[in-house]
């Protein structure tokens, strides 16, 4: 993508900083014409004359760097879920000490040297694995969203409360890197009957989840890395599934055990939570496969434009059927749409970052975002979404997500 | 890339874990077949049965993850350079906690609220950004490797000391985002006779490079964010430029102008230092583009493989001229070579991740790397390199890096 297609215009950036134009003369007033092989600076006030901090073993942000995970109020400080700050993010990968957070039963600390992997039920070879032993096996890398279901769970009944953080921050994307489970099962050898996949893991709770095998042989990781480095303790370490495209619940952490079985087992996470409570009264059930879904990041809900002029409208969209084929946008409340940039490569069921310059008149405005993907699924409207599944849902909700401009440059969730 | 396709014939794991498989008899007397869906476990004694901890603003890594940038005795501890732990790598992705540092005048700390870039030199509209008003403009991200031409220098008089970060830690990979410096370039408006540009950091030093203006224009980028969080102090917070395939030290730190001139201005870090002294006693400058380069970063110095087996062979390769196109690993010493997986997509200008299964059968053995770029240049052999380039250079070191497997499994540089 060049990002400057649709700015083929030089001199248009007046507009947005029209005052900012200056002269040589005033450059040198303002003793900003030195250095670069003129000699000795003028007046620069401002520059550091020391040198500055020594080099470190592991470095940190920048204290003028704040972005933090959200944890809302909780009854328990180890149960519930904490959320990216996407506003404050760009690209497509997630740094790990932002990627959100939704723990059952809080964040076991484990030793590496002593946990393992058993693989068993339906196979031929029961096998236990050590950590070590994972890591020498064949091993892959990809780039993955993960997503909470519950994400924009809050938008079902009460839309328009919170910014982009609260409302889209249980969504992450990661480089994960791990042994294929289609290895590991071949291994130990499947039985005939083989149908689902029990996954479970060593926390407390011991939350597992029931997965249609086939799936899960088709593109299922066990990792052990994230973004380069071994998985954080809150993402699941020293081992987590990655399933992806299936809601975050389904990516157990901490995984402990793999179990081949003949149906799925009901578990807590799949009856009486994680189900879609229909209309009329049934409930969609392993409702795994997340919907094609975007949000606007910037300009979003509790920031505020300056002024009129230039801003690049951007923000992410996946689907966990594949890839991004599309993303619109609307800058007039859903009137008219026109094609987002999307960023290149734009990997299956990874975040895909889309942008679109737009001039702001000063005027109350409402803009949103529409993906769609590979598979032709268009991420439907509250309305179309609520007339389909109805409002008892607490779970994938998808629906497109409008934020309103005031005149002031404040921006509200709609 | 499959990682698997070599590893048809089902059950070859044994030669790794043959005593690992087990009986669903052991399993049950070893308290391992409890939980998913069977009730109560029985002994598990190692299993949390409490929560864990609780949920974090900002996560960390696990106290048993202690993977460091090696830090070397300095008689400044503010200048010189610290090293990537590859060896503790997976993937593309280096965590910015993990970034190589290579610092002239250490690490300033700036505010971003008051950090200008200047834009100035031959055009017709001089300007002044602030780090917000960049942030508005039109942006892109892309995942590009940044490589100290100092990389491997000590290989250059004295190979075969150290290990992968020691040698090879001065590269480090991370997704870049920014705006074009062609945008500022073309909203400035260029004048006749622009032909290089001088890039100049905030630092003590105020580190500056003459870079080519063609190869600027083409994919340089004036970037504020590292794998989606602000860039960190240690690696030019708040905006760096980057330009993709060429030495680290040009991609300048703490970024505060940009001056469009005639011609190079003759720094001393294009002078004294980052060129390469020839036999002759000329020396070659503004060898910017960095070569195709590789390094087997699994199994690798100063790491001890526990015994015969299966081993996934794992190391990284790079150019500045664009894709990666082959890499061949050699497990005998040079003698013959086998094209390894790369792992897709394989990035322009960016780490690419190559594996090959290996089966070590306990004798002494030597295994290497060998990189082959889209442009069809091979990453020469030592003997290569040093015939071309002779004995005097400090910098662009990228002959083949064999490691030595001992028949004790230990792993050392050769």
């Amino acid at each position: 993508m060049k990002s400057d297609e649709q700015w083929s215009s030089k001199g248009r950036l007046n507009a947005m900083h029209r005052r900012k134009f200056i002269t040589a003369a005033s450059l040198a007033a303002a003793g900003l014409t030195a250095g670069c092989g003129k000699g000795k600076p003028g007046a620069e006030k401002e520059l550091p004359s020391e040198v500055g901090a020594k080099l470190s073993a592991y470095g940190e942000r920048s204290k003028y760097d704040t972005a933090k995970r959200l944890v809302p109020e909780l009854k328990r400080p180890e149960i519930g879920s904490s959320t990216t700050p996407l506003a404050d993010t760009e690209g497509i990968i997630t740094p790990a000490s932002l990627h959100f957070e939704r723990h059952h039963a809080g964040v076991p600390q484990i030793d590496p040297a002593t946990h393992t992997l058993l693989i068993h039920g339906l196979v031929d070879r029961p096998t236990v694995y050590t950590i070590d032993e994972l890591k020498r096996l064949p091993s892959e890398s990809h780039i993955y969203f993960v997503e909470c279901s519950g994400n924009s769970g809050r938008e079902w009944k009460a839309p328009g409360a919170g910014d982009v953080q609260k409302g889209f921050g249980l969504a992450s994307c990661s480089e994960w890197t791990g042994v294929p489970v289609r290895l590991l099962l071949e291994e130990a050898g499947l039985q005939k009957g083989s149908k689902w996949l029990l996954a479970e893991g060593a926390d407390a709770c011991k939350l597992f989840r029931s997965l249609p095998l086939d799936k899960v042989l088709k593109d299922g990781l066990v990792a052990y890395a994230q973004n380069g480095e071994p998985i954080r303790p809150s993402q699941g370490y020293p081992v987590r599934l990655i399933v992806p495209g299936y809601e975050g619940n389904a990516n157990i952490k901490w995984l402990r055990q793999l179990k081949v079985v003949d149906q799925p087992y009901m578990a807590k996470d799949e009856t009486s939570k994680y189900t879609d409570l229909m209309p009329d009264g049934k409930a969609r059930q392993f409702t795994l496969e997340m919907d094609a879904k975007s949000v606007i990041t910037h300009p979003s809900g509790g920031r505020k434009l300056v002024g009129p002029g230039f801003y690049e409208i951007r923000g992410l969209a996946w689907t966990g059927r594949g890839r991004i084929e599309k993303v619109e946008v609307s800058v007039d409340g859903g009137n008219t749409w026109k094609p987002a940039q999307l960023q290149e490569p734009r990997l299956a069921m990874a975040f895909t970052r889309f942008r679109m310059l737009w001039e702001w008149d000063g005027n109350e405005v409402q803009i949103m975002s529409r993906a769609v993907d590979e598979s032709g699924y268009v991420q439907p409207s509250r309305e179309e979404l609520t007339e389909a599944r109805g409002l008892n849902s607490n779970y994938h909700y998808n629906g497109t997500k409008a934020w309103r401009i005031a005149a002031d440059g404040e921006v509200h969730s709609v």
